[in-house]
């Protein structure tokens, strides 16, 4: 009988150098199996307020507004979004791949026109782009821009784009769901005024929470809305309530939505590991393990498309002659390793080999080229 | 140093009789603790399959379109509304409680005129108020009626809504939050166009899912809609193409966003335990520890505030002359208990005792009912 009660479900061993989730460490998953507590009990309170504590530190902000959404990556991006515009509003999009044109998507749903900057997949978007955008659309509200795009392996570099956004009173949004804990990434030294991530890429927690963080301009900005947040479960203007309630003398916690309590035991856990290796030796380790795994692939004649290639995702060109499909299935069944597709475009054309976070060492850097290098002969 | 690493955190057990999260079984903590898989993993494929599955089986229905959605309870209401209506729309919504005044500004938010069916708190709404309503705005496209109020306890018969409501050509749209697992619930007996509920009740399931359901009737009207979905989160049209992707012959999977898999292992596992538990056995249980929860409340003098009470939510007026938070405060540092406070305006005026799922015992039951003997002396 298909409905029947099964026995306690427990999967073959992978080992996750996909485009994400990544490798949880067993630490994590220990925490995340801690007894349920109830959402205002003080010591669910404490914990989370730790955890956004941590996720300052991880971010490099002050930020009092920087808390996980109760959804993964996407709802991250949807809660920037629908806070931060109102219809009517004009938004400047850069368009790379898969999760730029997303964000298009996401933001034209909020009744913004929206302007796209593109560059081929692949590429990166230049400041003269956003220059030009910004001129031929003086109104607009904010660019956003993916820090690390998943769907390409291009990591667009940030430098000077806040001076240039906030110079035109716009804000700087950043998708950085693939950067945050493997890449370097400083929210306020940078500018950037509102920012989404994710925690099963280079944070090595289970999917089910996105991080995000507002500046004192966003802030600004939500605040002189004329309108409603569409979204109930994602407004901020309540979140915070919740979010950061406690954080003055007598200031009371309002209650929201049932935040996922295991999750949040989860991501504490994986933010104290963050921190106990240090971001700096974090961002280290993650560029030398790119180094070693990008040296052996182009030993074996393997090409990357992004010119500016991340380093916890390698996007690679499929070589002439493989079959797609059956290579990956073969690294799953034979050695348990998973690696992504290609997405959109590069659906058949390439593969994508994450490195992220817990996932980013050198047994797994050797392990996949060794197989990877079985698999092709 | 406030952001120093911690070591794993270890909460002090609490019996979880509030209005949620229940108390979570080992069985569930244990599976949710498994290896994470990736999302288009074929072993997180039929896992979560398989969860749909019996998801079908515990809501009584078959509709095909039956998954959780990643996020809270608060996300499937929000899936619902965003998918069943466009702007311009017009909607009825029955209001007694904190969740019927939620789906209101919900619906509000996506740009529908909401016309509200009141009752006091604590009261139920009946088929003549419907009636009367569906002629006043007779292009109403849908009624949304909590079945199970966690803020009042108010328990809402249903019998008669959907033969009342389909002969004005609208939909039924049922908030089963608290009910789902714990009361007697027929998604097609009952002719529920769409429903949604959470995990974290009568489950007995961690937060973080969202289980919601569609009827042919409600696909139809999303089919037939002329404006693109409000949240690109929540989308149903496209979030079916992952959920129901591997259906029929040949049907391939769409890659939508990465679900919270180790969730889904932990609805799995507490959907496989009320599975073997049995539905009707587990409606009965909640019937009893309620009928004996009642007797020993009302033999101390208290008394209960809804007409008609849910099993799964005790909700009580607070006795002249307690200290509301003085109360809840002793019950959860001298006993480990948890209990709810009043929301809205019967905050200060009533407490809230669930008995959910997992937590619905004759242990819990004579416990909290010494606790309260005692803490009320």
């Amino acid at each position: 009988m298909e409905n029947a009660p099964a026995s306690a479900f427990i999967p073959h061993e992978r080992i996750l150098m996909g485009p994400g989730p990544s490798p949880v460490p067993q630490r994590v998953l220990r925490a995340m199996a801690a007894p349920t507590l109830g959402h205002l009990d003080p010591q669910y309170l404490a914990i989370m307020d730790h955890t956004c504590a941590m996720l300052r530190e991880v971010l490099r902000t002050k930020n009092a507004l920087t808390f996980p959404v109760s959804g993964t990556g996407m709802a991250g991006m949807e809660c920037v979004a629908v806070n931060l515009l109102e219809r009517g509003d004009e938004a400047i999009v850069c368009v790379n791949g898969v999760f730029g044109t997303r964000m298009k998507d996401v933001m034209e749903r909020c009744g913004a026109t929206v302007h796209a900057v593109e560059a081929t997949w692949g590429d990166v978007i230049s400041l003269e782009q956003i220059t030009a955008a910004l001129d031929a659309h003086p109104r607009a509200k904010l660019v956003t821009i993916v820090h690390a795009e998943t769907s390409t392996g291009a990591h667009q570099p940030l430098a000077g784009f806040a001076e240039l956004v906030h110079s035109r009173g716009a804000l700087l949004v950043v998708d950085a769901v693939t950067s945050l804990g493997g890449h370097e990434l400083r929210v306020d030294e940078w500018g950037i005024d509102a920012i989404f991530s994710g925690t099963q890429k280079c944070l090595s927690c289970p999917p089910g929470l996105s991080p995000v963080s507002f500046g004192e301009r966003a802030l600004a900005v939500m605040d002189a809305r004329k309108t409603k947040v569409q979204s109930w479960y994602l407004d901020v203007s309540m979140l915070r309530k919740y979010y950061t309630g406690g954080a003055g003398a007598g200031g009371g916690r309002v209650y929201h939505h049932t935040a996922p309590i295991n999750m949040t035991y989860a991501l504490h856990e994986a933010l104290t590991i963050v921190l106990e290796e240090g971001l700096d030796a974090r961002v280290e380790r993650h560029a030398q393990m790119y180094r070693r795994l990008r040296a052996g692939l182009e030993a074996m004649g393997l090409c990357y498309i992004p010119k500016h290639s991340l380093h916890s995702l390698n996007c690679i060109s499929i070589p002439a002659g493989a079959d797609d499909a059956k290579v990956r299935r073969r690294l799953l069944e034979e050695y348990g390793i998973e690696i992504g597709a290609g997405l959109g475009p590069m659906a058949g054309k390439a593969w994508r080999i994450g490195l992220m976070g817990h996932g980013s060492t050198v047994r797994n850097v050797d392990l996949v080229l060794a197989a990877l290098k079985a698999v092709l002969a």
